[in-house]
């Protein structure tokens, strides 16, 4: 089976799109998903910013706002801006990856819904705690295990991957072949490309 | 009929590809297209850039490239990177002004598939002029009407009203309403949106 990771990161405003479609086009085509949350943080700062890039740069971000009510509007997904924007990710990305694997993704798109969606702060741990609880997840052991150093440090760890890959930015899609499809509008591209590359790979080593 | 306005600027690499497919797209979804050269410089001046963002930041950079070679590979389009890059635009970007609509997507195209697809310099007048004579144009009398002040003029009115349409980069495709799509890959979205607005607001003003 192909396989695809998902790179998002919980400040980010296209990735919120892009966490809520890609089970579903990931499943059409036949690939298999790993969810990757990591911070821009880092990147962004490498880049020599302390800001959004949206925030940084006003036509950027005015026109990120439109073409995001645009793409939500299509989607039939609700978009409320959270204040102040970004917002900050850290201890939702240390809960999402101290989750198993089969929680991630609804865990990841319950915070994109409550951030995007109704416009809600999401750094704090009663917040984030809500929305385990509202998966099925015992919030108290789970927050627990997210202030772990060793989950700290996979954190870091999977952020310096994101960095070494070359990640410009996020979501991003990559392929076991080395590709990157940077956005929410690559989804499908990047699908396209693990199926048919994933299967010429496979054929090769046959 | 609805009608856009394409945004294009002669050093921008998303904007080769974008030339090449916006004239069919316009024609397939019944859109009247308005071709309009203009120069990002002042744009990026006005972000405190003094060189393309891809030059700037390396993870853009690197990514844009392997990208257009994707698209490019797609849609069949030969992509040579010009060197340096980005090429200076200014004197194309007057030449395709100073010709008529008729003439300017033709020249357009001819200056990126020069461009970007065989990566030669676009800078010197010998290579417009026989870029113009291409298309069947004397190249003399135009590039002397493209040196002409009121010409100039012209090229910084329309970056300016590029600058106050709030364009975040090139190429853009702009509607009667006031909607900004940025990229090569919102150009089918862009044509969608003239198609259903434009005639949405022909039918409120009837």
């Amino acid at each position: 089976m192909p396989e695809a990771e998902f790179w998002y990161e919980f400040a980010s405003s296209y990735s919120y799109p892009a966490a809520m479609r890609v089970e579903a086009l990931a499943a059409e085509r036949g690939v298999a998903l790993a969810w990757r949350p990591f911070l821009l943080g880092p990147l962004f700062a490498a880049q020599g910013w302390r800001d959004s890039p949206f925030n940084l740069y006003p036509a950027k971000g005015r026109y990120m706002w439109r073409d995001l009510e645009r793409i939500c509007g299509a989607l039939g997904l609700p978009l409320n801006r959270p204040d102040p924007f970004p917002q900050k990710s850290l201890l939702a990305a240390r809960v999402a990856l101290a989750l198993d694997d089969a929680a991630r993704p609804a865990f990841s798109r319950a915070v994109y819904r409550a951030e995007f969606g109704e416009g809600r702060p999401i750094d704090a741990p009663a917040t984030l705690g809500a929305l385990l609880a509202e998966i099925g997840v015992a919030p108290e052991p789970l927050l627990a295990r997210a202030a772990e150093d060793a989950n700290k440090a996979a954190l870091k760890a999977q952020t310096a991957r994101a960095m070494a890959l070359g990640l410009p930015g996020a979501p991003c899609l990559t392929t076991a072949d080395g590709e990157i499809f940077w956005g929410n509008d690559r989804l499908e591209q990047g699908f396209d490309w693990a199926r048919a590359h994933g299967a010429a790979a496979g054929k090769e080593w046959a």
